[in-house]
């Protein structure tokens, strides 16, 4: 059995509100020195066997039609 | 300034319903071998300076604080 994990992030252009709305939160509650926060999507992705090169671009097409918007999101996938 | 990851995952004992539509879904759409998703939230945290032994704490209390729920959710943080 091996384990895939799949980040997913906006791309660097796109506006994130959420991490902007965290870093207001931050100096708020006192979280002093935080400049920016991006916020994005983390997937574990469990396979049967191992993680052979035929999966990682199984799991890599996976990502880009399910996990991932490639318009506004890249990803980046590792073997853990 | 250094950058922090703060990675959220659901606590093992907790149903992760998105996980488990994806894994739905991956049957459906062609994706044989898919055991097991489980989706989380990764955090980029920039902060000004060095990332010393302070600052990680101070992001360790952000973290606890503001970017994951305790009762249902594990974090991990590492350098970058």
């Amino acid at each position: 059995m091996a384990r895939v994990i799949v980040d997913v992030m906006l791309k660097p252009e796109i506006l994130d509100p959420q991490g902007q709305a965290i870093v207001g939160a931050c100096g708020r509650l006192g979280f002093p020195g935080v400049t920016q926060v991006r916020q994005g999507k983390r997937f574990e992705v469990e396979l049967e066997g191992e993680a052979d090169e035929a999966k990682l671009a199984e799991v890599r097409k996976l990502a880009e039609t399910l996990l991932a918007n490639p318009v506004i999101e890249d990803f980046t996938l590792r073997v853990e």
